[in-house]
């Protein structure tokens, strides 16, 4: 077989349907986020879709405990965790996540993404007869750990509680069940009903796996998600987030029960056979939790200044998905519209807002994803809202009725 | 069904057969290692099983890279790689990975793990019909990766070039095949023949696939790999590696053609769906590796101690494997003991050197496995000796005959 020829086709497959990604290669300054210097573009450019949601990137108390992990330990962490490279920055980031969540233990993974398959991977392949009741719009990390398992995997109509219910009900009543979802959907910013799918779990004797990637730090009193938000943490099996993301470092996690926790941490392959994150990296999430726990400044101003952009966008007829979340998602439904348009934002508008093709939404639903931050201000905004609404009118886009 | 009741009899089992496993919880003193505080143990302890081979992890160009990176840009990436996470400092690791392999280019992952996971997971899948010949001690994230294509997968006999043959010889011609393989073997620290490997893989029309987690920094006049020491990197169709082992960071890639990468970073679900590593890890990484391209005091100083710790153990007739790499595996061959000798070390002699147990060995071949770096002084060497005799002959374990 001709490898290269193979793969040079199925590139080729990708540019002509409009999806083959090119990355833009970007340089954050520092204290001036969401500003960038784009190296294969424009050069300076402000940010509107990144996932550092509250700027906490660029923190003093995250750089400054990052800062000094690096010079009192170094840089890596020098093995895995079972093998001399646990740290007691590791222990202190898991009791401050298990704190978090109100769980008694917490298990750190490399990213949210191993997180996910990892434990799924385990409690799905190792719980005898376990079925997994997945959500049908699960991320890709979720999926994978459930197919990785060989477990039985029964999918319910998204956010459907009808529909889960009608599956829980044909399983046997002492078959053993976990039912896999998230909070805060990533690409329509849409949030499960997690109070009535843990009644349903409850009912039908199922553990509950909620992945709060994308709400951890960002809901609730002290940031522990949207389960912490409606005092729901104690019934949920698991809680699932990042480390990535609104804690603005690199990582990821569950919390559950200190037996759970051990039980993963005993098992998976994800957890034990790979190289610990770093102990500065640690130190940073670590301060970053902790101030998060106890400020509500960021969140206040990144919801204020989400709202304020819906509005923005209503006033101009600009078509968005509304959602009670914190992701604009602006719909384009073309691949190659969605990533001309992404292409002149930057050029003409130093705008960088990375076009969502698939395979990270399904086809026919391409979209610009807006994430507000707190550090936006309100000139960035104006400038993104005129950047936008000379774009629908030269490239004639639809847009929505204006309310008088 | 009762889960907790479940995890606690799994964990119970685990501990009657000897295999659960505590974690010793260390703070490394940046500077000063080998040495770091144990905080479950005796305090002050010297490491012996550390894969931060060469004490990179404390360099100064690699911490004042990362430093001078936490400054300039802040922690985290903030995105994935595609959307808003593709930083420069990702593009200059990635260059600076396929110089050092000789390759038209590099894909960087968050670890080694998700390299092979994700990479073998992504070729073996995708390319049609495609069979993997896997060696029998792979580790666990290739066999995790071929198991999640459901590619097909044959096992030869490790490092055992007729098995393998008589295995391709079964395979149809024109039917895509994929050699996977490691230069050095982390547990035993034995060399695949990698010239005649490639050999047959030209002869019979396959790829091959070579994990160098355990000899990329440490073995080539670049640090390289074995591939490089032995003129071979080019007939490799794909060379995987770690920064979180000689490099003494985090993070995992391979190298190969511009193509196969692409290919990859097209279609890798653990490449696409995750949080980008920090830049400030990929400018440390970058650091570290353009240093030991540089530089061969810490690989040469690293092999004398190892030479010279394996005939201190000869003086004294320690069993440990003989093999051609730096990592000395000193066989105890029972779970028990292996914890027992590790504890008092630790206890005793403020040694640290992890028990390796199954999973991570096989039954039966429970040892002690030493990695003496370059930053270990004679007078650790010393030490490290007196206590494993007065140990050995504490707990009455085998010697072998010492030759006179
Ligand atoms: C819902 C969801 N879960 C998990 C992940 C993976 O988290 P991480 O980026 O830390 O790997 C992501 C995105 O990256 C996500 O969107
Ligand atoms: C042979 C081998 N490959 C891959 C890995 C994974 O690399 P990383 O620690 O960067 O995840 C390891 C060990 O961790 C290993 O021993």
């Amino acid at each position: 077989m001709d490898y290269g020829a193979f793969f040079r086709s199925e590139l080729n497959s990708l540019r002509e349907a409009g999806n083959y990604r090119a990355f833009a290669e970007l340089e954050r300054h520092c204290g001036r986020f969401p500003s960038a210097t784009c190296h294969n573009g424009p050069g300076e450019v402000t940010i509107w879709c990144s996932n550092d949601y509250l700027g906490m990137g660029q923190h003093p108390a995250v750089l400054s405990a990052m800062h000094n992990a690096l010079d009192r330990c170094g840089a890596g962490a020098g093995g895995t965790r079972n093998i001399s490279g646990n740290t007691h920055d590791h222990a202190l980031l898991e009791a401050e996540i298990a704190d978090l969540h109100g769980k008694e233990a917490a298990l750190l993974f490399t990213s949210g993404y191993v997180a996910n398959w990892s434990a799924l991977g385990t409690l799905a392949s190792r719980i005898p007869d376990c079925v997994v009741l997945s959500d049908a719009l699960n991320h890709a990390s979720m999926i994978e750990g459930i197919r990785h398992s060989r477990a039985r995997k029964v999918i319910w109509k998204h956010n459907d509680l009808v529909d889960l219910e009608a599956r829980l009900a044909e399983l046997p009543v002492e078959q053993p069940k976990l039912i896999a979802f998230e909070s805060v959907y990533s690409m329509d910013g849409d949030i499960a009903p997690i109070a009535a799918i843990c009644d349903l779990a409850d009912r039908y004797g199922a553990m509950t796996y909620l992945d709060e990637v994308h709400a951890v730090g960002l809901y609730g009193p002290r940031g522990g998600g949207i389960a912490e938000r409606e005092g729901l943490m104690d019934r949920l099996t698991v809680i699932e987030g990042t480390l990535g993301k609104a804690f603005g470092v690199v990582g990821g996690y569950i919390s559950a029960s200190a037996e759970l926790c051990d039980f993963v941490r005993s098992f998976s392959s994800g957890f034990i056979f790979t190289t610990a994150l770093p102990p500065a990296v640690a130190a940073g999430a670590t301060a970053s939790m902790r101030h998060l726990k106890n400020s509500n400044v960021e969140r206040l101003h990144q919801q204020a200044n989400v709202a304020q952009v819906r509005r923005r966008f209503d006033a101009i007829g600009l078509p968005h998905l509304d959602n009670p979340s914190h992701i604009i998602p602006v719909m384009v439904s073309d691949p190659v519209k969605c990533k001309l348009i992404s292409d002149v934002l930057m050029k003409d508008h130093r705008i960088y807002i990375q076009p969502i093709n698939y395979p990270t939404v399904p086809k026919g639903t391409e979209r610009l994803r807006i994430t507000p931050s707190p550090v936006h201000t309100a000139s960035d905004i104006d400038h993104l809202v005129s950047a936008l609404e000379a774009l629908w009118t030269r490239c004639e886009l639809a847009r929505r009725p204006v309310a008088a």
